[in-house]
């Protein structure tokens, strides 16, 4: 396997994602998913009565603004989301799906639901794989937020999303992993999901952890309301 | 074989799709395939009564929300399809269908018959193995329906299409049709039709079966409709 | 030679159709040759009162509705084709003759004449030979039909064609030919004409023959009208 | 000479009509002319009572309707022409020279002069051997008419072209010289010319030659009009 | 480390923006960056009482007048900038903040937030490490001004940026910073933070220190207008 | 130098004129100068009352109409040109000039002067030797006329323009050259300069000399007219 | 670093100016101001009472009208301009600043200040080093003019600009600069500037200096008034 990627390197099959290798993969788009790997982590859990995401801002220069640091960006009024990988490209997402959104409450008078504007943004992803002049997006987003129940997707490089009751993203993906294994259940309230993805998040860390560099949100059912985790909360979880 | 194989890469004759290799082939097209052959399964059957398809979700991951995953895509109120290879390519390709199935609704005041659809969206694969600037797409698309009678085609990456009375693609190709070879019949009435569907792919996964794994989807030819096949159904038939 | 044609492929010649190669060739345009020489088996006859055309569906797979695989197209009222290659190449060119001739009659008030749709989808070939960014057309297209008289052309994927009285295109051209060569008349009345074909695709599928991968039609003389050889006529004829 | 040949095709100076060879070449312009040499053979002669041009059609499967074969072209009623290389490549200039000669008449209500118009034929052709994304068009043509006096022309790939009182091209070029050279005077009434013609023709193919290959046209001073050499007229010239 | 990075080279990874590398990394802006290491020191303060820039003006020839470079560039009336890399295309992106800060002015008669500035400077920076045939931006530029309260930002030419409360940026990066980390904090007065850029710069100038090299300015949060410091005021710092 | 030259022709440093070589040269520049030096010879020459430009026509086919051989070109009613290098890119380039003065005439009622002509020419030729996708000019023009004084310009495939008392320019440049340095003065009567270039042609072509070949025009500063100069005029040179 | 430069080159990171090489440097650019230190010499003083700019114009040809080669461009009545490298960019470059002059003047109702027409130019001169496509312009720029004081200004290759004293381009830059070094004063009344520049021009050029090699041009404070060094005066300076 490790000598067949790198013949395929030899022969230059990675070099645009125009191409597909002789194996029939896309290989700009799994070296794109690799830059989401070494990304900063990211989680989100799907609760009994609404849905939290969690973000490790990974500030590692105390002169930066801590707050000032955006890792959850407010999609909506009733989305959120989260990106890993080049921060800038999951911006100019994220920005792009705010507009989407709006334009959509706009000429429809009613909120999109969450689905479809995540549909959206993974057809220009995939445009990424298959046009040539640009490289694929090199960012996995989380979007998070409550149309008729709580909703939780994730969308990779290429293009593909799927929903989740839980997941992690970035370079702790693993070890966020092992716990949401074992303390996840679909029955937690938002708060004990909150504990939750900070406990996950406080052990992944581990010595880097701090308060300031964690970044959250949540939407709850009963309102749809997206609501920033202020630090003063996020303090009391610990 | 190999070895000429081998010198065609070599020479880099499979880099575009825009470049025919000394024997006459499109290699990246051929690339192309191969990532299909990578993709879920998935299997349709004409029946006396109606058309079937059922698909393999693949889902590997308990955190997926099984019942968001959607392998079998309605495209018109007559037409289902499903697509194995590279989703995001397959869901552009659906979304297109989608359109072009509604636009000639509205120009035309009546249905439009499943074999045009076919193939407006094999004109635009034939386009991405022609023109360079852009890849292949790297799906295969069942679409199945009833316009005068029950209808079953596949497309490939290459922009050809067929209609079967029953075919299957994706990584378990090989050994669903196996068993429509020994049981499929033109007779069968569709109930049949669909128990045989999911014995061949609860045989195909083996281990890997599992209930919420499978879509699948039917249009009778008496109302032709398209009706997805419910988990609660589904189970009944294993 | 055949070091002259290692030596060039090796200089990358033939690479690009926007090339020459020392020798004056387009060798990309020959490799698409090769494509056609591949191809399902074709032939056509000029007949003392009208002309056919008769081609090998090739169809492999017993669950392939073979009266649904055209291999012979109506272009206009008085014209058909049958292309051998790669079918979604030849899809495209012959939906654009469709398009060319209607316009044609709805702009003169008259039926197209054979010779100048062939012109304009040859001009349309020459393009894909002469820039860059595309590959050439990898199909030979089998144009026949009547206007003063009756008439048979051939296009390569150059853009060059001719004018035959009887003409076989495909895998089989060289056995085709050699009964052509053997039994052709012009003096054929249609009826033989049809037979004649009929009896060298027999023996040049050989094993494979079978009359549902037969697909024919032709046009009289007197009425210049495409007629669909049915199955049933096929048959009387072996 | 041969090895800095070899040498620029090494280095790839020939690979592209927007280089020149360190000395000053342009290297596919040069091949494009080896693909005229290989053309079929035409010749052209200025005669005192007008002009005549004389081609080879090289017909070389007996099933091609050798009077279909056009290889003399009318390019307006004063005009005439044959090219000799890439056969789709001459059609389609020669299409443009009819299209700017009709223009020319409706603007100006007089007949173009042969000058212009070559002119404009040949700026296409200079075009394509300085722009990149395309090649240069593989032929000669030569226009043969009658203005204020017999005109004779030849136009090369590269867009230079002269005027002759005689002239050959494509591969009988050396062959049908020496004759003209010996034989062609100035002072030939045009039957003269038109024997002359056929008798180089004819030594040129030896073998080969029949009367069905021949495809030939004058146009006489007195009425500028261009008339196609029937197959009849020819028989009686051998 | 060093070996892969070799090996990525020779392989053509950093060859274009438009490429990751296998290990997922955009090879050609981290090149940018090392543009920006290289370019000459500037950095920025926030106080108690608002915020301050200084930069060198790596003036290195007498006869260049000193007054005339401009390192610290007015943006709008409530903000500066200034930039590390290559001047032409610092200049270029201020040019740009100029003009979407005014024109926000006149669309929505209010100052325009910093944030959304620096953003919108950061989705061009953006553009240029994902689209082909272009390179990304050799610049870091620093934002400071006074909205709500005093801000201070920098875009690296990835187009991802920072809010700090104190940066230094260029070749004298590393040193500038020792600095800060031991003397700045957030409760210095304007007056006092402006000595202690001045400090720092000239610790890290050392010998080439020149009171003509220094461009500086800053904005009061009182009344939010950006002010240069004049050669007078510098001198009595030192 | 050779070495150098070499080395860079290796590093593939002259492959397109948007590049520049490591020692700050255009290459391809420079080759399409070398292909003026291959060009057939011409020269021009200010006389006390006119200026006169001579070219040889280099007919080397007894065949060719030698009258209908233009390589002195009048471009406006007072000024002249004449090329050496590809014909067609000087064909281009000068019909060109021909619309610039036209245009200049009906828009300013007045006569161009020919320095501004050139200088639009020259502007024409720079834009090929820094954009891609296109070569350079081929091609060196004289340029000959009288609008205030008698004047003479090259403009070279740089784009780069030169006006002189007297010139020469393709193969026989050399040794046209020693023939002005030793006999050329400023005083010269046209009559006198016209028997100088004369006497110059005929010894650089030496045997290869014929009246026939040699085509020459003047304008008298008087009139301002350009003339060309007939046989009968030429041979009384000789 | 000769070494580093030489990898850098087979490395492929000197191709086009849209690449950084690893050390982030834009070689394309680098190799571009080669061009100017080969270019001619020129050289440019403020003075107490003005500015002044000398230029060599080399002309090494004894038939080139010395009078005609304009080393020195008028931009507007203010400004004066000369140019060092590829004089054709140059002349483009230059005609662009005379086009903006007038239109600012046009538009404004008032001149042009000579740094904002320069930063125009520098923006101009940016882009060819950011896109693909085409060659960064090979040419440096001094522009020379009075505003509100006297100003001198050179543009490099890259579009940066300093305002200086006194500066020197071309060839001869060290050998000027060492002069003006030891002998400029910004006190010099403009008419011992213009002997000081004809002075430093004339050690520059050594044997090769002769009066009608020198271009010159000068702006009064007093009247602001671009005026052209006669011959007559430039010789008593000697």
């Amino acid at each position: 396997m490790q000598q067949q990627e790198s013949a395929h390197q030899m022969m230059g099959y990675d070099r645009t994602s125009t191409m597909f290798s002789p194996d029939g993969r896309l290989l700009q788009v799994e070296y794109a998913k690799k830059t989401v790997k070494q990304g900063s982590s990211a989680l989100g859990l799907v609760c009994k009565d609404g849905v939290v995401i969690l973000a490790d801002k990974r500030i590692i220069d105390k002169f930066i603004v801590a707050k000032s640091v955006e890792k959850i960006f407010q999609v909506d009024e009733h989305i959120g989301a989260t990106a890993s990988g080049i921060l800038s490209d999951g911006r100019i997402l994220i920005e792009k799906a705010q507009v989407i959104s709006q334009q959509h409450k706009v000429t429809y008078d009613e909120s999109m639901d969450i689905r479809s504007l995540v549909k959206e943004i993974c057809n220009v992803k995939q445009a990424y794989t298959q046009y040539g002049g640009a490289r694929p997006f090199g960012v996995s987003i989380i979007f998070a937020g409550v149309d008729d129940r709580p909703r939780l997707f994730v969308t990779d490089p290429t293009g593909i999303f799927f929903e989740y009751k839980a997941v992690a993203i970035g370079e702790g993906e693993t070890e966020l992993r092992s716990i949401l294994d074992k303390e996840y259940k679909e029955t937690l309230k938002l708060e004990d999901g909150i504990k939750l993805a900070m406990k996950a998040l406080k052990k992944a860390l581990g010595k880097e952890f701090d308060i300031d560099r964690i970044d959250g949100a949540y939407v709850r059912t009963s309102d749809k309301k997206f609501v920033r985790l202020e630090k003063e909360n996020l303090k009391k979880l610990i």
